[in-house]
C-alpha cells in the first residue's frame, strides 16, 4: 500500500484517485478550487466531471496543499496543462529529494515549447518526474472499462514501481523509457485530431479520417525522431492509440473545434463556441515551429496551421494535401 | 490514356472502374456472373453493391473474359479473395509476358497460407503482379471522398506507372516496394477487427478498442518483421490505416461477426448470421500458424483464435490479456 496524493479533482484526477483507492492505496485528493472541494465533500461525486460515480469516504479531499502532499510516496499531477507550472511552483519547498511526481496532463507549454515534465523538472529539480499517458477516457476508466496505458520514467525502477501501483485487472500498464516520445506524441496528436475534425466538418468520410490519422502520426514520428524520440513510441498507446480514441470521441474539444472550423467558422469563433481550452491550437503552433527548427516535413500540421492562423480555406487545404508531389509511402524504404 | 480491364464488378471493382474512367482511361468491366452483367447493362448501376452511383455508357461491361483482357495495359483484379486463384487460372494463355495485374482483394489463401499476389504469380508466372491497398470504403471512393492508398509493386517503374494511372485530386496514391508487408497487414488486420468487434459486443468502450488496435498492430508488425516485411508498412495506410477504417465501420463483416461473438454467439452462429465470408477467421488461423512457425508472440491473435476455434469465453480472454506479465511497451527499447 502506498500513500498517494492526486492534485487536481477534474474527471481524470478523480478516475485515477478511484482506481488507486480500489488498488488498495491510501488516496488524498486536492483541488485549488474551494467550491470544487466543498462539492466533492458534500456530494461525494463530481456532478459535472464524472457524474454518477461515487467517491468513497476513505478518499480524503482537501484544498490544503501542505496536507495533501506531505509524506506521500507518490504525487499524481492531474491539473489542466496550463496550470502545471503554477502548481509545480506551489510545491517548491514542500517535497523531499527524489519525490515521485506522475504528471498526467498533456501538451507543450506555450512560448517556451517545453514539455510538461520539463516544466515540472524546472520548478522542482529535486523531484523524480514520471508521466502516465495513453488512450483513456476518464468516464470509461471510472466505469471499469478495460484500458491500457503507459508509464514513462527516467529509471526502470520508478517505472516498474508505478506500474505495480496503477495496474489491475482492467487497467493494464506498460512501462517506457521514452518520456520524450510519449510527451511529443500526446501533445501533437491533438493537431491531427483537429485535422480529422476539420475533415468531419467538411463532410468527408472515414477514408479521409483514416488517411489523416495514419499520415499524421507518420509526420509526428518523423519530428519525434529528429528530436531524439523513438518512432515506436509515437506508434504506441500514448501516440496513435490516444489519437484513435480522440478521433472517435465527440467529447474531444480538439475534434469539436475542428468540426466547427470545417463547417466554416474561424479559429476564434470555434474556440468561443467550444468554450474550453483547445490544446491542439497551441500544439499546432509549437509543432510548426519545431518542424522548421528541425527541418522536418509536416504537410498536415502545416496545413492545419494555415487554416488556423492564416484563415486558409479548409477545403483547399485538403486538396493541396491530396495533390502534393507523388511520393513513396516510406521514403526511407529503397527500391531494389 | 490506358486501356484497363477491371475483373469483378462488386462495389470495389465498380468504384475503381469509375475512378479510372474519370481519370481518362478506357475501362472494361468484367463479371463472371451473367446476371450481374445483365443488371449492370440494363440499369447502369449496381443496385446492391453501390446503389445510387451511375456507370457511364463509355465503360464497357462484359462477361466474356477474352474480350475483357485482350490487349489491355492493366488488368485490375477485383474479385473476392476466394475467387482470386480461379480467376487467375482462367487467365492462363490469355495474357502476354509482363502483363501488369493489380490485385485489390485482401487475405491469405486458406491451407496454402499464400499471399494473393503469390497465388496470382503461381498461376500466371509471366505477369507483373502489383497490389493496391489502404483505407478505402468503396462507397466513399464512389462518392468522391478524399482517400489515400498505396500501390505496391516489384519495380519502381511499375509502381509509378500505376500511381499515375490511379491518382487524382481526391485519390492520393503512394508507392511501396514492400508488397509482403502490405499484404500481411491487410490480411491480419482483420483478426484485430474481429477482436475490436468482440470488445464492442462485450459492451466495452473506446479505450479498449484503441488498446486492441494499437497493441494488435504491434504484434502484426512483429510477425511481419520476422517474415521479412518492414514494420513501417504495417504502421502505414495498408495496415493500421485500413484497420482504423474497418473498426469504425458497421459495414465490416469482421467487426460485425466479432460483435455477435462478444454478445455470446459461437463462431458458427456468427458466420451464419453475417451470411458472408468473414475473412478474419481464415486470417486468425493463418496468423496463429505463422506466429508459431516464426516463434513470434501474438497474444491478441492467440486469444481471438481460442475464442473462435475453442469456444473460449470472450470476457475471460480480455481479462487474460489485461493480466499478462507486466512488461515494457517496447521490449526492444533499452533502459539506460
Amino acid at each position: 500500500m502506498a500513500e498517494i496524493s492526486v492534485l487536481g479533482a477534474g474527471s481524470w484526477g478523480i478516475a485515477l484517485g478511484l482506481l488507486l483507492h480500489k488498488n488498495g492505496h491510501r488516496v488524498t485528493m486536492w483541488s485549488a478550487l474551494e467550491s470544487e472541494v466543498n462539492m466533492l465533500l458534500t456530494e461525494r461525486e463530481h456532478k459535472i466531471g464524472l457524474p454518477g460515480i461515487k467517491i468513497p469516504q476513505e478518499i480524503a479531499i482537501t484544498s490544503d496543499l501542505d496536507e495533501a502532499v506531505s509524506g506521500k510516496d507518490v504525487i499524481v499531477m492531474a491539473v489542466a496543462s496550463k496550470f502545471v507550472r503554477a502548481t509545480a511552483h506551489r510545491l517548491q519547498g514542500k517535497i523531499s529529494k527524489g519525490q515521485i511526481i506522475v504528471n498526467v496532463a498533456k501538451g507543450i507549454e506555450d512560448k517556451t515549447l517545453m514539455r510538461l515534465s520539463e516544466v515540472i523538472g524546472e520548478e522542482l529539480p529535486e523531484a523524480d518526474v514520471a508521466i502516465l499517458s495513453g488512450p483513456s477516457h476518464a468516464e470509461e476508466v471510472g466505469n471499469g472499462m478495460p484500458t491500457a496505458i503507459v508509464v514513462g520514467a527516467k529509471t526502470q525502477e520508478t517505472a516498474e514501481y508505478l506500474q505495480n501501483i496503477f495496474a489491475n485487472d482492467v487497467f493494464r500498464v506498460y512501462t517506457s523509457s521514452d518520456v520524450l516520445g510519449m510527451e511529443l506524441g500526446a501533445a501533437f496528436k491533438n493537431v491531427i485530431a483537429l485535422a480529422a475534425g476539420i475533415a468531419d466538418g467538411l463532410g468527408y468520410g472515414d477514408n479521409t479520417k483514416a488517411a489523416l490519422i495514419t499520415r499524421g502520426i507518420k509526420e509526428i514520428a518523423r519530428l519525434g525522431e529528429a528530436m531524439g524520440a523513438k518512432p515506436a513510441t509515437i506508434y504506441g498507446l500514448s501516440g496513435i492509440g490516444d489519437l484513435i480514441v480522440t478521433c472517435a470521441s465527440m467529447h474531444s474539444r480538439n475534434r469539436r473545434a475542428g468540426i466547427l472550423i470545417g463547417q466554416g467558422r474561424t479559429m476564434e469563433e470555434a474556440v468561443k463556441e467550444v468554450n474550453m481550452v483547445v490544446e491542439g491550437i497551441v500544439s499546432a503552433r509549437a509543432a510548426t515551429d519545431l518542424a522548421h527548427k528541425y527541418n522536418v516535413e509536416m504537410p498536415i500540421t502545416e496545413k492545419v496551421s494555415e487554416v488556423l492562423f492564416n484563415n486558409a480555406d479548409a477545403k483547399n487545404a485538403v486538396y493541396d494535401l491530396m495533390l502534393r508531389d507523388k511520393i513513396s509511402e516510406h521514403e526511407e524504404m529503397p527500391w531494389e
